[in-house]
């Protein structure tokens, strides 16, 4: 048997990630910026709340005053006014009185705990009785208790989430940096492929990559680029290289890339001006023909053309050089994995990391995983898919019941 | 302590999205229908594949031919001829003979199994040895394996993945027929909410619910259409109202839903034409103060003022409303939950359902669910959350070590 590929494991093709770095920064609306990665780290410059206000309706008091107080010894407090809602109060509290205060107002001078009006009765404009006592500082937000002046808030390389956003916000900030969403150019090849608005022949079959991965681009957060289905002929592949090349961060050819009659790719990788071919075989099932190669500082695969295989592989290798250019700071597939228990054995071949579709179902708060077993070819087996499990490399198989983490699709 | 509160159950307010029904269907290219909801039901019109394929670059062969083949007795076969990809094969295949073919080429008559290159010598142009037998219909995809013509592909209904835009290109649908996205109006309230490009005085606070809850919007799916801030004056915020309801199939007011000084939303839902209030507050903490009206044929919805509470209900009460706009078959809500272990006992008030923050860690493949405890008007807590976990009812709390369902964030 011949050594038909320069088989990488999965771990030193990980470890090229590190070449790479985020993509520029841009000054985007916060409004806009839901899902981009933080390129700045945000630090507040003032106190959040800048005043003390309350988290309820009622009445703002000295806490003291109702020390001891209950339904059948109500406490006697007289009211002093009514705080009116973003001002600040002209008045203050002192020992036996109240306030009259709503949700987010301002505590006046004196006041340290609010009331909720549910355990008060208003005798008249001007009398209250409370039927339960409140600590100091009860139903009250502190100055700067949410966030204080010159206090890290958000760091750089987050994914920004819409809690993000309202802090932003909060800190009155209109415009915020985020990394440049990476352009990421997707060829397709083979001449048995032809596009979607064809009838295909027999021996045809129309462009499934194009489509997919475009999705699988935008679910990373990047943004998709397609030069459509190139005839498996180095000149006019070496062309389009070029061009998507100069129009995205990162290029995947699909197909092409096993060692066929029809094998180009690595040709026209080679012919490209800077390029290198990095890895060229991966042991992964499915996905050990994959090619990754650097052009112009750029990475560029080749990918299996193979639906499921493509997809397979760009949701374990391809995603997380994605998120190395868009500047997120942490490997998030740990946090993106789900745990669950294999319905069933799973056979696995060593010295290669494999990935099972699986389909999750719940039972009594438990996730379980069911393998779906399938060709690769077969795109049903990922519609059917909830998510990948990884047997490891130097794993025989799993066992039914087996804590296994889900990868979502 | 007097009822303030028209209070209903969750499972009451959840009931009435039978009221709604998913809004209009449009016509969408296939490319731009990620995450979109599938409005038709897919149905393959033709098989898939429409011929017998090979999944491995080799030999296409009578699979009988290989029989007892191995590397110290190889079988001889002569090579009658290549397939070319995309065509079909002018020849067929006879005992004692193989035919070259690349992954996807389509196999010669006579042919039921492919054997790989790998497994393969070539003696000459005319001739190989086979070291390694196949089954029938080893490496071949059969007529119809992956989708028979006639067959439900995909249903109505369905959330659009990267794999179902791939399946949906390999069966020619260049346009993809899909729910309109709901559009839902955004209107804060409060006197002491200013705009996030102005600096506040003592007692006045920036506006987060209109840039938190647009992400929450984005993030379901959904259109945001915000209309700024309203102070709390009835005739103006009627006049607001009107328009966002004009311009939007669903409404939400953050703020002024608590009972106090200012509270106007109530009225102004009732001062609206064809307009019901249905809820006045739910059992759930935070987000007890949560108005649902229908107004028009759309849920108008006032949320809790505290961006921590409006983020909550929005999550667990607002998001399948919009579900429910948007056509989603399932409730999707237990598929997002994440199972993970307490590690601290929750106390819990009876007679509510509560929702906890949590921070979640991964430790030997399990996850861990740590209570984030903090007032309800502090955003950092949402910010240093990855998910909700929700304590039933009639539960007196949960304990250190319980399994929970983690609602992400």
């Amino acid at each position: 048997m011949k050594d038909f590929f320069k088989v990488m494991d999965m771990e030193q093709v990980m470890a090229l990630r590190a070449r790479y770095r985020a993509l520029p920064d841009e000054a985007v609306p916060v409004m806009e910026t839901l899902d981009r990665v933080l390129a700045e780290e945000i630090v507040s410059d003032i106190d959040l709340p800048d005043f003390r206000r309350t988290t309820m309706d009622g009445y703002a008091v000295r806490a003291g005053a109702t020390f001891g107080a209950s339904e059948g010894s109500p406490a006697f407090l007289s009211v002093k006014g009514s705080v009116r809602m973003g001002e600040v109060p002209d008045f203050a509290v002192g020992a036996g009185e109240a306030a009259r205060i709503s949700t987010g107002g301002m505590l006046p001078e004196g006041a340290d705990a609010v009331v909720m009006i549910e355990h008060t009765e208003s005798l008249d404009e001007t009398a209250i009785e409370v039927y339960k006592s409140v600590a100091p500082g009860q139903h009250v937000v502190e100055v700067g208790e949410d966030f204080s002046r010159g206090e890290i808030v958000l760091n750089r390389g987050r994914r920004i989430r819409p809690q993000e956003m309202g802090v932003m916000s909060a800190l009155g900030r209109e415009m915020v940096q985020v990394y440049r969403r990476p352009v990421v150019g997707i060829i397709s090849t083979g001449d048995e492929v032809i596009p979607i608005d064809q009838a295909p022949r027999q021996g045809q079959i129309r462009d499934i990559n194009t489509y997919s991965l475009a999705g699988w681009v935008r679910r990373a957060g990047a943004v998709p680029l397609t030069f459509g289905i190139m005839p498996d002929r180095p000149e006019a592949l070496l062309e389009t290289c070029g061009k998507a090349l100069a129009a995205s961060d990162m290029v995947m050819i699909s197909g092409g890339s096993s060692v066929g009659t029809r094998d180009y790719t690595i040709e026209v990788l080679d012919a490209l001006p800077r390029s290198q071919v990095m890895v060229h075989g991966i042991s992964i099932s499915p996905g050990k023909p994959t090619i990754l190669a650097e052009t112009d500082g750029k990475p560029f695969w080749g990918l299996p053309g193979h639906v499921v295989s493509a997809m397979v592989v760009f949701a374990v290798i391809v995603r997380p050089f994605i998120d190395r250019l868009s500047g997120l700071s942490e490997d998030l597939e740990a946090v993106r994995a789900v745990p669950a228990r294999l319905t069933r054995n799973l056979p696995s071949a060593q010295g290669r990391v494999d990935y099972v579709r699986v389909r999750l179902s719940a039972e009594n708060g438990q996730l379980h995983a069911e393998p779906i077993l399938g060709k690769s070819g077969l795109i049903h087996t990922m519609v059917r898919a909830d998510g990948l499990v990884r047997i490891d490399r130097d794993v025989e198989g799993l066992e039914k019941g087996e804590a296994v983490q889900v990868i979502p699709l």
